[in-house]
């Protein structure tokens, strides 16, 4: 269950505002399929209009990072921040954008051992090397 | 500052066990750079074998997703969990293994955009989409 | 399911430690309802009493922060945290103590752009500014 | 040290995309100092409008939430999510905007008791209250 | 709903790779119950070797920290990271392994507490005391 | 640099709430050694003495868990909660306790394993297993 009310698809879009956005996200998903953090987000149309277009201009349009890989680092963040409902929807979007089987299960192993160093370099306070300085 | 002794790299090698994974991890990287992590890690000649192994199989065997978009994955756990010194070594792998800034900079616009988004879905406890299911 | 034990409230209060907090929580809160999170901790009266001491001092005694504005710190510390049960339990405060639809709204707008900032601030591993310093 | 170039600010506002979102910056804080989240943001003008005008929308408009608790709500979110320079950054703006030392002393009573029962509902997976059900 | 396929156990052991893991698992726990973590894990039986591999050395194999404290150990990293299903299965085999209800009653205490001044710490900025240095 | 005052220990004891508070703590430790956030809590003897008081029952108290494990399982959420002064404080405390370079390498082993496990059921979103289900 959620905090927030959860309008039906059908009354959120009475407000122009709502059914302005709903409307952008089928077009460029070329989907009508709206799922439901925009029935959440509905509640605060200007919330949901700046989450939707940082959404449409980070992930839907072309740029020096393809689809998938993109998919495949928002889901590391959502299992990194335990976010269930994000982990679900971006396998679901990178399923869509074509990641096999493989692909998924080395996602897996990337994620799980990043949260495996990450933990025992935080356990042993590792210094900076350097050598990872970024020369201005 | 270390929660565990820092030997240097001579000191570590000393031990034939820490020398043969030294050695992959040159031979692997074909570079005679080994940071920090591995001087910490090499207190536990064992533990560190496990790691290494790890990252050589995940990380340095070619495999379905590219070395950058690995990266890429790593940064993004490193970074939701707050690991300083991982987001450092895994930028500095991912621009030696190619990321442009333009790259890093959308890198970054992504992993901003699912924290933002983790953390609303989490306030807003949005229930899953019965059209997200793994059909088995 | 709960990985500890969950006795009705009846149940629970057959312990005087037990009843003696429920009792106090009932008085202070001007409400029967219970709700479970004292269940479970009745398993452990001693430290039970400890957290409900803590939180009748720090959220329910008048003092510089009023009620309604430490209902919203609290939502942000238990959505950052992924605390599901955290996250219902106080929005159903914070709107008890009067947090209006708009307030909510915005509470959750914060909560988002934080988090964005944070992992932004994270991955870019941004220096101090020394104009933060307090002066002692 | 930082991942990503740290431009000064001089340097940063060459571009003009850098200086308008700068000279919003000065003119909406009423202050000159631009601090350093802007000068690594300026590696990407439109990542680092983005958030700009995010920050000027939620935290610099009057809205029903005021300027004092918007600040404490960010840094109740920015402790749980350990972002260092955060917390050292929204504890400046805060105090700027007149929380006093026993305010400030009770905002980390409510983050730190928050974590402490965010921790214990989690350990002891509590389950929900239908009481806290959010009607439509 | 799980993000993978989670094949009944008959079905996932019909891959030889996976069935000698199970049987191994099977084996060094004395038990046939062979819990769901593996079902999911049996899509890449590369990965769950590793993981098996790993979890039989570091807590299966007696070692300088005794079975119960492992477990223990577990338990609190698995709350602090929100993971409610390593909760559980580490929680069944705490109490399968001996823990008490005054033990998980400690533990729950000891790992509230620590999350309560992690988060007051990092809300404070604590500098670290010299005293804490590890002698090389 | 902290966020509060950091006084010293002679101008902290000023206020005699707090010389009580560190005149216990020296009693209760057997030593002169006051570490630094006690002299962030003096800010605030109410929320000093709050902490001090858990940390003497809980950490310091004869109980059902020894009080080098106590110290592993603080270290264990320390990590994951990424606090680096209270692992570092907690690392020392329990080589003060006893803890063994054997030890404090499966202390890692174990945290870095639970963090790659943990990350894995989040990303699979692993159902709980009936068997788990405690006994009413």
């Amino acid at each position: 269950m959620a905090t927030v009310k959860m309008p039906s698809i059908a009354e959120a879009e009475k407000n122009p505002a709502v059914k302005a956005v709903f409307d952008d996200i089928r077009a460029t998903r070329k989907s009508d399929f709206i799922n439901n953090i925009w029935r959440g987000l509905s509640n605060s149309p200007e919330l949901m209009k700046r989450i939707w277009e940082q959404i449409k201009t980070v992930m839907a349009k072309p740029s020096s990072i393809d689809p998938l890989t993109k998919e495949m680092i928002y889901i590391a963040v959502s299992t990194a921040n335990s976010c269930s409902y994000c982990v679900h929807s971006h396998m679901a979007a990178a399923r869509a954008k074509g990641m096999t089987d493989e692909q998924q299960a080395e996602l897996m192993a990337i994620i799980g051992l990043a949260a495996q160093t990450n933990h025992l370099v935080t356990a042993m306070q590792i210094p900076l090397d350097p050598e990872f300085e970024v020369k201005s």
